[in-house]
């Protein structure tokens, strides 16, 4: 791949590429049809990356299906799939891991305290590997977003951090590889994800400043759904991931939740913007 | 510089960087000459880079002298001369650093317990910039050298890391920005360092393979030289940096030391190999 791609960057080819672990949605296809729109080439890996996973999580049971991966790449528009195995990237005696201090260990860093290590250390090899122009990432995994931007701008990386847009069914479910996990009760459930960060984000544009209360909004509609297992609702800076708890001030903020529902975690996020 | 440095790829151009702290002894001048020889373009950085060195450690004390390296740098073959500021490397919202467990913390590392970290985060970062083909590291920080090789193996990065031989002044002693800070008779005294690590490898030469009793030689030049700050003497494979405790069995083990003289750290070490 390395090869390949240091051929294609002497002939002059701009490379977009889309890093996934998997188990396509539409929201990855949308990935890789923007990747194709915007560069010469789109590159889509796809590596169930072990160490972005805790013991006790799910990566023996994550959703595979790599043939219908390729299929569904291809006619989306990806010219090259790369699909390397663990043995391939984490060799004998490897050893280096790269951090990204404060960032990784709020939010989703709370809950999961070495995932972001292991997302920062494999989207900087498979950036070496692929050397693209640019990358692209959903806006569902915001923070990981946010935590790659710092790491290319502080790591000096040449490649431009890319985030689409949240791909949603239509009812407003998030589209995610785990939502395969769901039962039709527990989907219905969780479209109180996506209605209640909708009415945040509603009270917002209508004027609400205060975080303490859009949070409030989102966490009186999650009870009456029966989610009572919220590991956060948080309104944050959406550049630096601090907490505004008094008042929403600058115009990007994002407001993100993670819940249980069930055995399965599922996060959404919106991003508060007036729309003027 | 990476603008620089992209377009010298574009052009086919091979580029060979040798990072370095300045105030240039021959030891630099051989990495750059070499760099020339090896490659079509030899990029140079200086910088002191601050977040190797320890609070109790000597970076505001550091030797500097810009325009005579600049001037040494040209005459032996420097094409780009590379020196930025603390404040370009590391401006506000600097978060992201690379480790690399276990070789980082061992040795060296653990007297300086953040080098390490510090080193590779500053020549990931100069690699992104600098776009190198192959850079050139003397032998003399050997685990330095170790670690890198980790570090950009691990992180695919797609560069030759090249060892260069030791620079020695004419009686022995390993050249050192450092050696400016010790007087005419610290200096005399430090002549014990290569002195006794030629005994210890002469002795190896002649079947010595008792890592226990190469230390001795060692220690016992040391002690009569009136060396007794002495951080380690320690036999270990060049590759892995384990500890070689009862045979050097391999032929590529390293023995490496580190003692204080007055106020000056120093270290030196040699490869052994059998010379058949």
């Amino acid at each position: 791949m390395q090869h390949t791609s240091e051929a294609l960057r002497l002939e002059g080819k701009r490379i977009a590429f889309v890093p996934t672990m998997g188990f396509f949605h539409e929201g990855h296809l949308g990935l890789i049809r923007k990747a194709k729109e915007i560069a010469d080439v789109c590159v889509t890996s796809l590596f169930i990356n072990p160490t972005q996973f805790a013991p006790n999580e799910d990566f023996t049971h994550y959703p595979r299906d790599t043939a219908r991966d390729m299929q569904l790449a291809e006619v989306s528009g990806c010219d090259y799939f790369f699909n390397p195995s663990s043995e391939d990237m984490y060799p004998h005696r490897f050893a280096t891991s790269i951090i990204v201090e404060k960032l990784d260990s709020i939010l989703e860093g709370q809950v999961r305290p070495t995932h972001f290590r292991g997302v920062t250390t494999v989207v900087a090899k498979l950036f070496n590997i692929v050397r693209p122009h640019c990358a692209i990432f959903g806006q569902k995994d915001f923070q990981q977003l946010v935590i790659l931007k710092r790491m290319v701008q502080d790591l000096n990386m040449n490649i431009d951090i890319i985030a689409a847009p949240i791909a949603r069914d239509a009812d407003g479910l998030a589209m995610s590889s785990r939502n395969t996990y769901l039962s039709a009760d527990e989907r219905r459930t969780a479209l109180s994800l996506s209605r209640s960060l909708l009415s945040a984000k509603t009270a917002f544009e209508d004027g609400e400043r205060n975080p303490m209360l859009l949070q409030e909004i989102i966490r009186r509609k999650l009870d009456e759904a029966g989610i009572y297992k919220v590991d956060y609702i948080a309104v944050v800076d959406s550049e630096t991931l601090e907490t505004l708890e008094t008042t929403i001030e600058r115009q990007d903020a994002v407001i993100a939740l993670a819940v249980r529902i069930g055995r399965t975690r599922l996060i959404d996020n919106m991003i508060l913007k007036d729309s003027d």
